[in-house]
């Protein structure tokens, strides 16, 4: 497994999807810095969550509520008091670690999994929220925090998108933005971090009608997550002794790492705990009143809640393959879904120095980039050309060579087949527009 | 001037765009949240940008770095030792001032400009950046600070994209992302926050060649802000004693606000500073080499830094009008260009109770939204329904009434001239990719 996981983290690094965060300095762990391969990585799953969760739609909206919130929002859902982790810290190297992580000797004893001594163990707790202050000096600042998730900006403008947006139970607010976490253990490369992003939905509706919206959302997630192309994904259903206290049903949708199976989303029924919590410490009225039916209720919500930083690892983890070639050769290829891929087309006039194949290159690069994010390399030979765009999943590559002078087409390249076509160059927005 | 401020601001709220941060805790002063139509509004400004910046380039890669980075970028930058704001408190009412918001008295008094009290300055310093700190303990916790501009996780990368992206000399690095300042005194709704997102570029260039590139970049801003159709701009060139001290020249493009003309946008030719500043901390060697011309260099750096939220309340001032209808009523209408309108077309079933329409008008919904971000509305009388939809800047409505049933055909109204068309429902796609 580690060899398999260490060939796709470095890729990552390699190619310009992730690099340590600060890495100049030696790193900040827990953090990570998305690359020009990565950021359009990130960009692609978040809009073609966003796309099916809100914009195809016409009963979710969206929202983008702020990072650092008044410190109430914490209090009332129990993060202040209640979204802590223990910890042990080894006597003799100091490494710390989640009670989970250790084994335990007997008469509270526990070896360390660092060093392997023996210490008795003295649990601490401290709270996974960053602490921040506002104002103008410490002495008269009020403390605040990073959000710990984007839930919390939800139920607080819950009454708001109510007022403004005209909207009728069953309905949703979608979220897409960063939280923070002081993990006390980050692992596992992009996927336990201590700033990461989600895309979260609140999903409101009618007590009574919630498992039936419960059932729903999750099959609208797994086929969400089968349009993208993952595989390698299974559903596990929490006990009840697993789930949070105000949950009634949590499925984790797991994805296959190569380090086990491991939760890059969760959909919870989380009743009415939220809405009646902040009722309850802001004092404003957040239930609903149907129109129709004269009722007035407080909604229960089904929440998907996905992150994008472990999608996107599960997708790294899940298009990586590598390929021996007819020639004996070997490529790597990341068979990323093409509306994923960060590049859609990679355009090689076939030599650099000629210029009459650059100009016919770069005007084809040009009126392909109207429609499509395209890569343009003229370094190599094409087989490398084809190699490098393999690599970071491009699914189309097009050489203008010179033969494309005289006959106006070009050659297109499949990364999944790699089978050639000649296409004539006026064809080629319909020619891509059947695939992308 | 506060008239009109004051129903855009109305408007902004009422309809969606942008709620007070945490309102129903009485708020968080310097922090608003994005409300459903504010959310797709920033979105199409920062896909506008990234299209223009990044992806109809060769020459620019994306990044997107973390917010939390390892404190020495910080220390490098100068940011921790002189990013700092002085500021002044009455001794009366205890509201804090800039030196500059405060007219003096002789003898080093101040005239407070809230509630009028003469009192004697006395000014303290504090730095504007938010702290936190990592790690589990506080006692063991190391300080970071949340950035204060995203430009610093670009100069620390420069090396990672120069490594793994195969770029050369000029190119740039952009990055969309939120940033944090503690300002003193957040003010005129959502152009000065303590939580805000820049987009920003560094185009990094030879050293000699950088007036060039500084001229080329601000025709290509100012060309941009043309073509999302943003009026009332001009630019102001910063004198030496006004610029930043390693700023070898600043441009501002500057928004005429209802309370007055304010950046929305600088460029700046920031020589080297950066990049040295930072081989002076890390010791990590951040020049280029030309491989072609076997030159070693520090580049130089242009940076055109803009403010998305800025833009956003610069483009609602702009597009608000108030018109007299011939009627003699009165509409409100954003003219918002379509790629920045947050709906791009409603669709109208004339009747929200006779089945045949709605099951039409859904139809037609499905069809467009396939392309389109669509709303949908079925309340009240039609002209309410236009007049809904003109105060949000949705560019058209269709509406299918009982001829369509019959003739297959929709009425579309256009947003601005309120001009009416018939148009046969098959041909509605071709006829709206003509204008959106």
């Amino acid at each position: 497994m580690n060899d398999i996981f260490e060939k796709i983290t470095s890729l990552a690094k390699r190619r310009g999807f992730v690099y340590p965060g600060s890495e100049i300095y030696g790193g900040l762990g827990g953090f990570y810095d998305f690359g020009p391969l990565g950021v359009e990585l990130k960009f692609n799953i978040k809009q073609a969550w966003w796309r099916d969760v809100v914009q195809f739609r016409d009963d979710v909206v969206g929202l983008s509520a702020a990072i650092i919130m008044n410190p109430k929002v914490w209090e009332a859902s129990g993060h202040v008091s209640g979204f802590s982790d223990s910890f042990l810290e080894c006597t003799k190297c100091r490494k710390r670690f989640k009670i989970e992580e250790l084994e335990q000797e007997k008469e509270k004893k526990f070896i360390c999994a660092s060093c392997g001594e023996i210490f008795e163990g003295k649990v601490r707790k401290f709270n996974l929220m960053f602490k921040t202050s506002i104002g103008s000096t410490e002495d008269s600042a009020s403390v605040a925090y990073l959000r710990p998730e984007t839930a919390g900006g939800i139920f607080v403008n819950f009454k708001n998108v109510l007022d403004t947006m005209r909207v009728k139970i069953p309905f949703g607010i979608a979220q897409i933005g960063k939280a923070f976490r002081n993990e006390i253990n980050p692992k596992d490369f992009i996927f336990r971090t201590r700033e990461f992003e989600q895309m979260e939905l609140e999903y409101f509706v009618k007590p009574g009608e919630d498992e039936k919206y419960f059932e729903e959302w999750l099959e609208r997630r797994l086929e969400w997550y089968r349009s993208i192309g993952l595989k390698n994904i299974r559903t596990y259903e929490q006990a009840k002794e697993e789930r949070a206290h105000y949950s009634k049903r949590t499925v984790d949708i797991e994805y296959k790492f190569p380090f086990g199976w491991q939760e890059i989303e969760g959909i919870a029924n989380r009743g009415d705990f939220d809405l009646k919590a902040h009722i309850k410490v802001s004092g404003i009225d957040l239930s609903y009143f149907d129109e129709e039916k004269k009722e007035k209720f407080i909604p229960y919500v089904i929440e998907p809640s996905a992150g994008v930083e472990r999608i996107a690892l599960a997708l790294l983890c899940d298009v990586y393959h590598e390929e021996e070639l007819d020639s004996g050769d070997k490529r790597i290829v990341l068979k990323l879904h093409p509306k994923l891929a960060p590049y859609k087309i990679a355009i090689f006039p076939l030599l650099a120095n000629k210029e009459k194949l650059v100009e016919l290159a770069r005007r084809v690069f040009n009126k392909l980039k109207e429609e499509w994010f395209c890569a343009w390399d003229d370094r190599g030979n094409i087989g490398k050309r084809y190699r490098a765009q393999d690599e970071i999943g491009t699914p189309y590559c097009v050489t203008i060579d010179f033969d494309s002078l005289e006959k106006d087409d070009v050659t297109v390249r499949d990364r999944d087949t790699m089978k050639q076509e000649r296409i004539k160059i006026k064809d080629l927005k319909d020619y891509f527009s059947k695939f992308l």
